[in-house]
């Protein structure tokens, strides 16, 4: 029924010049063919776990209640790391069990405070697996395959057991430093040199400047039009994180600066 | 019903390594998830309002009649510019009013003969958009839901009043220069490196000679494998622009000539 | 009805810049508007037939037994070369009759033991093409309406007639050498430098080593994880050819090494 099934989300780290998305996209469509499919983006930094963890909470407020998240960058594959589902909200999160998927786990796990919720499932039955698993596509032979089930309609608790202590990351968000100042760092550049830092605009004072490659930011703006061409800027962006912007051009190429860049935010 | 929803087509200077287009994808599988949702490309330059309204205008003749289009390049997003549908032979195109819609208008409006049409309407009903709305990001935030909404059954003029005055381009074509001479420009170099010019077939010279980048090409075929290896030639591309390529090469890397190169057609 | 729709998967060289793959959606939107499409990949390397059918096989087996599937790699669209459906178990794939669709071939032909069949149609009935074929843009005009007509419902035989002595590329395997070695090439490099091999699994010695770029790399190993970084190791990948590949690397830039490079296996 095409009104029961879920839509599935897709975030990797593979790119798209291999079959390895359509791969993926080929097994769900066996199984839960009138499930929407849409990439959130295949683009993640290979084999940077941080990167799609981010990538991730990030897309989160525009995902519909009903959605099935598969996440994987995985350097792990194929080795002794589990794989896991995360329900979250009604929103199911599949993926292997690196810290990926770390915006999906309940507070209290987050928190530090229990190590066991009947939310977070480890990904053990075969079922819902393909029929041979391969060393090193996991995203094509169990993650996706679990994802479409879930997404058809099977229940959560049915892909396994209960997994205890799962991998955290902790949370993205600028660390207080000194009285008056944060401490973060570049977290992604985007596609226009947007370039997108760990901190948060709820953790912002009411005054501030931004230093960076050591360049001291002191404008901020609500919209790029809003500053003059060629000036990097700071702005809250879409997501709610502080990023660093230049009208009309890339700030990282002005600045010289990347991913994992250090940022200073200080209080004015 | 399935039946009744209409196809959206996305374009974009947003690129596929962000989640952007995955959250805009996200928001209208939330409104209208029966939707097929087909990306036109989101590779147009970045900031490069004539570049995306050319692309449209060439993907056009490909679109279904009951197309919904989300066309986005936006470097005024968050400002005064206005959002924009525009309706046009049963096709409904949304995007904001810099001129990337410009092939939508009716032709009364690109002649300059009209600055009013119930076909074209300003954005402004706030039940259509989502219920908070950034600063910086507009194709998730309003362009994207009004698509969707369109796309799911609400009738055109539910989106807010006709506009005046919307910014257009001037057509993309050949410019009549000297007596049997057209000046023109790269507008867009594809995949392969064949370099699209802004001239139409439709206004060739019986006979002509080109000349790009200080070579004069005289030769001109129909297909690709009608010309030997190495050497530019002209043909009339997929969309009825003259092309300028090479068989099994990159007319771009052979002639060192990239978007906006000067080019000029003589009459032989 | 959805129930009856096929899903389509599109492998092409056209890259995602361009607005060609969106037209081939539109236009099969136009005609099977049920009809789920997937991108297997677009990123062939221009113009290679033989990486084109590799990437195809590679991703056989995760199809399901209904897809129908758009192959292009066209350097020759618009001349004398025809158009091929080819009826495999089940399965129907479309494309231009240049060896793009090897894989698909009956066993019988690709033996040599005859030149023709009942499952390979040429496409000559233009009943299923667009109205107006271009002369450079053939999965627009042809081979994706044909594709969408078939995941529509329509008998593969009504295309055109069987089709004679179609091109087949030579099997992707290793060649045979002296006693006890097997050459063959990179013939794909993926998103994250791993080198895979012509040369299959059930090819291999019991114990062996292989030699690509001047350098033996003896170790293999079934998961990256089991490997120590920054080492070059062989291991079977997902598609069930000899890769070489470098734990949280890129085994490409360590080896300095790209498609078609030469590598020999040699039993130990």
């Amino acid at each position: 029924m095409a009104d029961l099934t879920r839509p599935i989300f897709l975030l990797t780290d593979f790119g798209t010049r291999d079959s390895y998305v359509g791969q993926v996209r080929a097994v769900i469509a066996g199984i839960a063919p009138h499930s929407l499919v849409v990439d959130l983006t295949h683009d993640v930094e290979p084999f940077a776990v941080d990167h799609g963890a981010w990538l991730l909470e990030s897309a989160l407020p525009a995902l519909p209640p009903s959605a099935v998240v598969m996440a994987v960058v995985d350097p792990g594959v194929g080795s002794a790391r589990r794989g896991l589902l995360v329900l979250r909200e009604g929103r199911a999160f599949i993926g292997p069990d690196n810290g990926v998927l770390s915006c999906a786990f309940p507070t209290e796990l987050r928190d530090g405070r229990g190590g066991e919720s009947p939310d977070v499932r480890e990904l053990t039955d075969p079922r819902f697996h393909r029929p041979t698993v391969s060393a090193t596509f996991h995203a094509r032979d169990i993650f996706g395959p679990v994802a479409a089930h879930i997404a058809a309609g099977v229940d959560y608790r049915e892909v396994g057991p209960p997994a205890v202590n799962p991998v955290l990351l902790p949370p993205c968000c600028g660390q207080p430093a000194a009285m008056g100042e944060l401490h973060g760092e570049v977290v992604h550049v985007d596609r226009f040199g947007n370039l997108v830092t760990t901190i948060r605009a709820a953790q912002l004072f009411p005054s501030f400047e931004l230093e960076v490659a050591g360049r001291v930011i002191a404008r901020h703006v609500r919209t790029f039009a809003d500053a003059p061409p060629a000036e990097p800027f700071c702005h809250v962006d879409s997501s709610g994180f502080i990023a660093i912007a230049v009208n009309m051009g890339s700030a990282a190429a002005t600045l010289g600066v990347g991913r994992r860049a250090p940022v200073v935010v200080r209080a004015r």
